[in-house]
Parts: C-alpha cells; structure tokens; sequence
C-alpha cells in the first residue's frame, strides 16, 4: 500500500515550525477550557502535525485569512432567504476563482493537496464551495478529460470566470440508475447537428448544482442515436444554456441544437458520415470510461463529510468541557458536563472515528493521486482502478453515516444550546445528508464493493494476492487459515489492542464473504436469476460485508499510520482514539463473532470489549480538549458561540442574541395579537 | 394492566362505519400505488378501526377539514422567514383557540381525545400546535394544579385570549438540572410583592416558547427567599411581563416586582406575616410535586413524535412504490424500488416501529388519563404514579429516537428528492430534533428508569409485584426462573414468534438489572461515592437497560392489544410488523444475549432471527400500501408531493416546482454573474 511519505512527522525542521504563532497561536490561558489543557499529556502542536507539513498548513491559513479579511466573506448576521444566500455564494465564488490560490500546476506539483484546498473552503462554508468546485473544478475537468481537443476554447473562457459549468446526469425519475437516463442526442448529419431532447417533466435534468440559476453550459449525459435510428449509449454532451451576457436562458433549452463538436468525444465519436466510431469494442466498458471521469468524487465526499464531524465535534467537546451541570452533593460547583462518563460515551466514539477517517483520507486521497498521476503519464495501473473502485464505493457510506451520526449526536449533547440555529450543527447536518445521497446513493452504492469481493470469491480466494495493490482486500487470499481464526483475549487491552482488532476484522470480513456467497449460491440453486439473487443476499450478507470492509480497511490504514509515527505521548493519544474505534466497531457486529464463533473459546469477549472502552473514556477525557485543538479550525471558521478557542459559551451566545436585529422589539405585527380582527372574519 | 376498552373493534355498528365516506373516501383506482391497494390481503378501514372509533375519526376529521377550509391555514409556496412564521402561527393559533373545538368538559368526558386532537394539529403544522398548546393548554392546567383559587382572572383572561401565558423553568445556564436555577424571588413583607431577579445573563430565563415576542404572562420557576433570608427553593410564580394592550415589555423585565398572590402556592406559600409554609414536610416531595405538573408532557412527547413519523413513512412508502429504478435485464419496465428486499429493510423495521408506538401512545394515554382522573376524584393511585414516572422516562427516549432515525432513514429512502425542501421530510427531522432534548434530555432522563429499577432491586426481586400495577416491571418478580432461561427455537418462525420475543426480552431486562446492580455493588465497593457509581455504570449496563425496559413494555403492550382484536387479516398484518418490531429489537442486543447464555444452547439464533425477517418483509411488502392508507392523515395534511394518496408523484413534483414563485426566471442579480465589478475591487 501507499505510505504516508507526504506526511510530516516531527523533525529538526518540526521544532522550528513548532514556534509558528501564526499555525500554532497560543490557546487562552484563562476559562473553563484552560484546565483541561493543563491536564493534557500532549502537545497540541505536534498532533496537528501528524496530519500536516508546513505546506498543508500554510495553504489551509491563506484560504481562511482570505475569508476572514473579506468584507463579502464576513458571516451574515441572520439567517438569508435561499435567493439571499445564492446571490452571496455565487458572488464569492467568483471572486475566489479570480484569485487563483491553487491552480493546475499547483496540483501538478502537489496533488494532495487539492483536498486541503477544497476542504478549507468546505469549512468555511459549503454552498460557495460546492458551486466553486462544481463550476470551475470539475466542469473543466470533465472536459479535458473527455474532449478530444475541439473545446478548448471553453474551458479558456471558463478559467477567465465567463462561463460557469455545470454537470447534468441525473433526471427527476433516474439518479441512481445512471443508464436509465432518457435524454436523446439525435445526430442530425445535413446540419451536422446533435438535437438534445428531454421527452417529458420525467426526463428534465435535475438536481445540478449551477443549472438551476447561473449556469451557462452544462454537460449534458444522453442516449446517442445515429441517423439511422441505432443507439450508441450515454454518451456527453457540452450545451450552452444561458446567454453569457444577459444571462437569459437559451430558446427552448428542453430541446437544443448545438454544434456536433460539442460531443466530449474521447470515449465514442460520430464521424462525417454519421456513423458511430469509437476506441472502446465493448459498449459496458465505454460507459464505465464515460463515467469513469467522476470518481474521485466519492473520495472528495469523505473528506467533505469528515470536515462537517470535525467541526462538530469540536463545538459539542468544548461545549461540554465549559457547560456545568449537577455534581456530588458534597461538591462546591457543578461539573463539567464532560466529566460525565455517560457525556465521555456519546462523543469520543465521534472524535475517534473523525480521526481515524482523517487519516484514512489522507491515505485515500494520496492513493488516488498517484493513480492519476499513472494515468495521465500513460502508465498501466493494473488492479488498482478496480479496487479504487470498490473501497470508495464502501467508504463514502462509512464516512457519511459517521459524519450523520457523529453530527447528530453533538447536536443532542449540546442540549437545547445545540438546537439553536446560532449554534451551527444543524447546518452541519443539514450540509452533510446530501452527501449519503449524491455521487452514488449509499446503500446502491455500498453494493459495489460487495459485488467485488464475490466476483473475486468466485474464481477463489488465492485470487485476493492479485487484486489488492492498496491492501483492502490482500487479507482474504489467506482465507483458510483466517476462516478458523478465534479470539484469545485474556483481558480488557487485549480487547482494546488494534492489532487483536485487526485480526478479528479480518476474520469478520472474510465470514462475512463466505457467508454472502453461500447464501447467493443457495438461491441460484433455488433457480433464481442473478438479479434476483443479487438482490436477495443484501440484507443481513452483502450490504453487511461491504461495511465490514471499509470499517476494516480504516483501521489498517491507521494502524500503518500509527507505525509511522514518532513514538511518544501523541502516539498513545492517537492509538487509544484508534482502540476506541476498533472495540466500537467490533461490538456493532458483536453477534457475527458469536455466532460465527470466533468467540467459541470465550463467551466473555462482550465484556472485555466493553470493560476496554471503559477504561479508554478517562483517559481519552484528559486529552480530549489539546485533541480538539489540533483539529479544530480557527473561531472564524468555527463560526459558533458554542465550540470557541476559550470556551466562553456564555459570553459568546450573548452577544448573538443581542446583535440579531431586533432581538429586544415587539414584532412589527403585535397589533395581531393584541386586537385580533382576523380572529372573527368567517369563511 | 389497563385493558383497551376505549379502542373500538370491529362490531356490528363498525360495519356502518366503514361506509362512511368522509372517514373513508376510495383511494384513486388508478396511478401507481393501485396495483399494490389490489395485492393487499387487509382492508385498510378495518386496520383503521382497530385504532380509532367513530368520536375521535369525527374529531380528527373536524379539525383537519377545518384547516384545508380556513384561507389562513393554506400552506405558503415559499419558505417563510423565522418572523413570517412566527406571525402566522400566532394568528393561527388565535384562530383555533377562537373556536373551542375541544374544550374542558370535552376532556373531562373522553380524556384519551385530547391527544387525538393535539396530535391532530401537530400533523397540520407544530410550530402553531406548540404555541397553542402552551399557550392555551399548559398555562391555565399548571395554574389550575398549582393555584389556590387566588389566580382565577387569569386563567378567564386567558380563555378569552386576551392573556397569552408560557412556561418559564430553564435558564440559559440550567435545564436538566431543574435544582440549580438561580432566578430568586425575594418576599418583601412591607410590601407585599416578590421581587425576582436573573443575576445575570447565565440565569436569564430561555427556551421559553411564547415568552420571546408575544406572551403576556410567564410562569417562572425561582428560589424562594423569605426576608429573612432564609431559602424554600424552587417554587413558581405567575409573572406578568408584556402589557397586553400594546405588547410593549414591562419595565425592567430582568427584576420585576409582582404581588404575593401570584405565587402558586398550592404546594408552598408565604403567609402575612411573611413566613413560608408548605403541606409538605419533606422538601424533596414538595419539589417533586411542584413539577409534578408537568409529567404528562414526556407522554405527550411521545406521541408527537410518532406523528412525524407516521408523515414521513406514509412519503417514504408511498414515494417508493411510485419510484422505479433497474430491474431483470428481460424485464421491460423497471422495478419500483418497494419491490428490492434493501428499499424493504430499510423503511419496515420503521413502519413497525410505528405501529407499536402508535399501539404504545395509545394505551399509555389512556393509563395516564385513568391516573390523572383518579388524582382529581382524590382517590389513592398508589404505585401507579412512580410507575408511570419511570415508564415515560424510558418511552419518551425509545420513541423519539425512533422518530429521529426513522425519519432520517426516510429522507435517505427518497434519495435526492428527499432532500427537496417541498418534500418536507426535513422539516419532520427538525421538527422532532427538539423532543429528543426537551422535557427531559433524553440521555439523562432515561436514568430514571434504571434509577427506579435499581432502588426496587435492592429491596429484592420480589417487591416488583407490588410496584408496578401498569406491568412495566411485574415481570421481574419471577427473577429467580427468569434468569436461568433459555431460548428454545427450532426455527425461523419460532425467532418471529412475539410470545418467544417477548420471553427473550423479559429475560434481557431482568439480566441487565441484574448485571447493573452488581456493577454498581462492586463500584460502591470499590469506595465510590452514590454519584460516582451511579455516574460509571450508565454506559454499557444502566442505560442499555432502560432502553430494553422501554422496548420491552413497547411489545407487551402490542401483544394484549393483539389479543383483544377480532382475528383476521388486518390482526395478522398487525401481527407480522409486531414480529419484526421483536426480531429488530432482540438483534440489536444480541451481543448481551449470547454472552449471558440465552443462547448457550443453540448458536444459531441470531441466523433464525434474521432469516425470520427476511420472511417478514414480502409479506409486509404485500399489504404495506393499504397499512399506510389507515395510517396516513389526508393529503392535505401530508403536504408532500412524495407521499399523497394517488402516488403520482411527478406530477405533484412539477406542479410544485413550477408554481414556486420566479421558477423560470433569471436571479435579480443576474448582472453579479454577468459583470463582477465586485470581484476586482481591493480590500
């Protein structure tokens, strides 16, 4: 597998960097967040640096400065209409692409960091930087990736802020079902034309960020027919919707005639003569490669929805550290609300899952740019697309339901104070539910890499040695002597250990397989086809290995990174979030293991398990707050009364309330109140 | 237990019943959801039935009819401002409190109707059902409970709308702990007023509905000082804070000065010559009793809840019945998703949840109801009220978390257009995101069940006879046979059976006290103090038990509601979602019961208990239509063009979209995309 080579780790040049006010700015020495920083048995500083180097951190800085010095990126005081905050992400937007922070030979040079990048104005707030990354990141990309040199001259346009783009797959009855798609392109060999036709409301693109108010081009997925009425599949299509100068919508945009240059043509081609050519013989595969140009985005939304968790977990954490509530009776104040073990149960199951899928992101995302990286220089890259191809398809589920459930869960801990629409974590949730739905519907999606791993099964498992480079899936080419694997735990650490939690999931992965292949065989056996099968075997079988899989596949990610790592207090922090993890992630499938008696020898394991997150909460508890800090984005970007760098709560909802307009008047309606004439106006 | 006599059943007047259109007009014959009303093997007026009588169909009716009639109760096309809102909710609620539909001596006749008609206006809209409630329903009850007769103006007042009251207990640094409010109320004996005062902004009083912009009176909770310094605790005082003429704040709201009759002082007064006197001797009871008032709410919430999810699994259902996406490569049209075995694990487990919450709400508003009856009569609920105290702290918890996931899975369930604000499923999710946190945080409320289990224990397994006449706990008496049960299923059908679920579940809680209370033993043991102890053995041991208490009296309650139908389909289909309630609810502890040695002597239960679900769910699939038919309120009332009764959901879909307001047209700013002069200007 990749290895962490892009990732700093304290060095000579560390110790310098370490001194750094401007990435590393003194926390508040005073308030109610200052004794747990005290108590803390690392240095902040150098687990942030674990997941960072000078350059990360230094463009992660330029981009929040920037917003943080705009006037136009100033945070409104109350809430906009949806118009209101449209006109305001798309005014930003273009003055972030006119500043060109990191452009392609930025991401030439250092192609990690394009997720840096993006994540920093994701943090910062998320419709601006959708409609930027859709617009202007993706749109041209797509392009070049797909044109055969014949638009270059639009994206030039583009990158000058001229033209916006936009991405139309989905139609109002078809996302998940990409060939499902009922658009037509009708080439059209006199006038050398495509005509685009959408047949009905069913069939109108929908859902694509940009089209709806400022687009002027949009990428237009179609069935491709020749004149002679043959069908050449979904192919693209580059549209101009809108006059660039007024803004108007193009005459009749449900049916459009456009150059037939316009045809992104590097998959499939129509030549003079109206005939269909193309590179690829096999339509399936040329449909893959149409789309294939989309799936780093699976990638990207981890990082997206793991951004959201991070900041949701650093507001419920320093909430929880400064909001005090009962205590001993003997007790002079109240306690902190973290002191609470029941408080310590709900959040630092979050908090490790934020890091271990922190780290597996970076991971992820190397790998994908070294994979790309292949590609553009004409390199095979053998079996790794394939199995890109599975684990983002398992991974996005695991990270966005994480990032659901984390999110959530800091909204309830915060108690009433978390409702608040001041306090942010509904827009936090808000911001991530998308990302369980788009870019591959989850629990559709998740059943791609469950599909792998039988296809794989079905030729044998000594087959796994081949198909794995990235390491998710090596482990099964062992299935003889995993398969009769059992637990030997003595004690709580050994329950808590993550290279005992590693062997258990492997085991859980590879029973897990078994047991959806023989439940799938069963039913072809009973006659059923394979669609039916396929379908049969997902609950309980598939749709549970597929999440094994990933699940799995972050902690060894981590443990990698753990190894890494200089030894030291920020090592044992980050392993103990890792053990957390791993016995959370174990006790989901709990009843696997019994049954599949991998705990045969010890009926006990449960309570090992439990005993071992128990006795990780306190320990966990010291460092909780120093954690947050190296995680945690500035307070601008924080943006909540609630998750400040001093812990001020009080002070901080305070002066909301009080700066929200009119919070001290009568409504401007209080003569409905009072003299209620509507009351007695009858029907 | 009380038996369910106010549930009317098939009988000879029901099948008059069944003709009445108004309460049961045709579904549509045709569209996309007729194929699935066609394959049903229950009639769903039938199903209805067994949930409503005749009185609270006409009620229901009453209501909802009045709002589709009523101009002010059309639902806007646009998204209101916060203030917008605010301002038709008020006139609304003006509206309805205007027309008496529901007035004491109604309640006093049919008490169980009162959650027919609140719920009836949550399903309409809860922002003006909230207002209302507190407004004109909790105000005058806790006054009428707490008062001795010298407050009787306000309450009249307030029958004729001109008062408007609210319910003042949390405070911007307190909710949970009710005891740490720092609001004082200080008598003045020369005088003869109160003086109250919110030390600072931590102790000013928040998250009051109706106190921000529109009431006139609040009852605040404060700490009762008499002049001589000496303290009484918390006690509530009628406080009168806008002038209702004009709705301007009185001065100095934050100390205001009132006279000493506003005190509510059936549980406390302070007498002329200004001493504080009290019925109660022990100053935790007279606490207790002084919120006392307030424990129908957690009952109530219950229901609510249920509400917001019996809209979003009616659009759920529906929507996927309508939704079609892939099918077999021969098959011609593609599969609407209700048919894949996933669509159906995901949305049944909530559909059953729903079904026995509903069943639950039912009964337990009843039980309620007889108790408050038997407290005005004066007559001696003995147990019944500690009972009920430590029921609905479990409950409220089980069922508003089955809300929040429900309703989410729901959104998920209707991919993107789920998200679609017009699908208004994420207005459910908001609107139910607040009865996880109020009236009790869910996590810290659900200690008192465990609380009230544990101080039973210790006085031995046999007292549970006598504790619990509403049969939450009588089970537990028989400890001594309970504990060394086994399960003993030989198949599939045996894991679905809900008698042997319900055996399995009396066995989890009973193993669950056990298991908390040594843990507790050995941690007082170990030296920890009461609250230390309490504190560490929540995770894992206290709170799990709760839980399982709540779900399990949740399933004992359906199974004599079962027993009391008339056999036939409708029973069996309420039967089969019972059973998947059970299986859903034994697996999500299965880890507990394999390692306690409910299943030393078959390994394969877990496999019996899924394969039982994957049974259950083709045969819901069958009739899940019809059973969302007796479920679901009136389109009108449903709102959502995901989920009407004629399943056309395109249709509704455009017509929705296309009368959005300016849908067509070009943004106002349009020259902000066109021109970005903003986007060169410096800072």
């Amino acid at each position: 597998m990749s290895e962490f080579n892009t990732i700093a780790r304290p060095s000579a040049h560390a110790g310098k960097l370490l001194e750094n006010k401007t990435f590393f700015p003194d926390p508040p020495a005073r308030g109610p967040l200052a004794p747990y920083r005290k108590q803390a048995t690392i240095d902040w500083r150098k687990l942030k640096l674990s997941f960072h180097d000078e350059t990360s951190l230094e463009l992660q800085h330029r981009v929040w400065d920037f917003a943080r010095k705009h006037p136009l990126f100033a945070h409104p005081n109350q809430t906009l209409t949806m118009d209101e905050e449209r006109h305001l992400a798309t005014k930003r937007m273009y003055v972030v692409q006119n500043e060109k922070m990191f452009t392609l030979s930025d991401f030439l040079e250092r192609p990690d960091l394009a997720t840096i990048y993006h994540q920093a104005w994701i943090a910062y707030e998320p419709s601006m930087a959708v409609k930027y990354s859709l617009g202007f990141g993706m749109f041209p990309s797509v392009i070049r990736t797909l044109d055969v040199g014949r638009l270059d001259e639009i994206v030039e346009r583009n990158e000058k802020g001229e033209y916006l783009g936009a991405f139309g797959l989905t139609e109002i009855a078809h996302g998940t079902n990409a060939k499902g798609m009922r658009t037509t392109a009708t080439y059209d060999p006199t006038a050398g034309v495509y005509i685009l036709n959408t047949p009905d409301f069913e069939a109108a693109k929908c859902w694509i960020g940009n089209l709806g108010k400022t687009c002027t081009h949009l990428i237009v997925y179609a069935q491709l027919y020749t004149a002679d009425g043959k069908h050449h599949g979904l192919n693209a299509f580059v549209v101009p919707v809108r006059d660039p100068n007024t803004l108007q919508a193009y005459p009749g945009v449900t049916v459009v005639s456009h150059p037939a240059d316009n045809l992104l043509a590097r998959t499939g081609d129509v030549n003079e003569q109206g005939e269909f050519v193309s590179p690829f013989k096999d339509p399936a595969k040329r449909f893959g490669a149409s789309l294939g140009a989309l799936s780093g985005g699976r990638i990207s939304i981890c990082g997206i929805a793991n951004v959201y968790l991070t900041k949701a977990i650093t507001i419920a954490l320093r909430y929880s550290a400064s909001r005090k509530q009962f205590g001993p009776d003997d007790a002079e104040d109240e306690w902190p609300v973290l002191e609470y073990q029941s408080q310590q149960f709900r959040l630092f199951p979050h908090l490790a899952n934020n890091t271990v899928i922190r780290v597996f992101n970076l991971w992820f995302g190397k790998a994908y740019g070294d994979m790309q990286l292949k590609l553009l220089g004409g390199e095979n890259i053998g079996a790794t697309g394939m199995e890109v191809h599975a684990l983002s398809s398992a991974a996005k589920p695991v990270c966005t339901w994480a990032a659901r459930d984390g999110v959530q869960e800091c909204r309830e801990a915060c108690g009433g104070h978390g409702y608040l629409k001041l306090s942010t974590i509904g827009d936090l949730r808000g911001n991530n539910d998308p990302n369980c739905t788009y870019e591959g519907e989850n629990n559709v999606l998740i059943q791609q890499a469950s599909n792998w791993l039988l296809s794989v099964r079905v030729k044998g498992y000594e087959k796994f040695a081949e198909v794995s480079p990235l390491g998710s899936a090596q482990f099964l080419a062992q299935y003889a002597s995993l398969s009769k694997r059992k637990a030997n735990w003595k004690s709580p650490s050994d329950a808590g250990s993550i290279a005992n939690q590693l062997e258990a999931l492997d085991w859980l992965v590879a029973y897990l397989l078994e047991e959806s292949y023989q439940k799938m065989s069963t039913l072809r056996q009973q006659g059923k086809s394979s669609f039916e099968a396929r379908n049969e075997v997902q609950s309980f079988f598939a749709r549970t290995l597929s999440i094994a899989y990933g699940e799995r596949m972050l902690l060894f990610v981590f443990a990698k990174f753990l190894a890494n790592l200089e030894a030291g207090p920020e090592r044992q922090a980050l392993e103990r979030l890792g053990s957390l993890y791993g016995a959370g992630t174990v006790l989901r499938h709990i009843g696997v293991f019994y049954q599949g008696g991998y705990f045969s020898t010890q009926s006990n394991a449960m309570a090992l398990l439990q005993q071992s997150v128990l006795d990780l909460l306190p320990t966990i508890k010291r460092d909780a707050i120093a954690i947050v800090d190296a995680i945690a984005p500035p307070d601008f970007i924080i943006n909540s009364p609630l998750g400040m760098n001093d812990g001020d709560v009080y002070r901080h909802m305070e002066s909301a309330i009080m700066q929200a307009p009119e919070a001290l008047e009568r409504p401007k309606w209080w003569r409905d109140v009072v003299h209620r004439d509507y009351v007695q106006s009858k029907l």
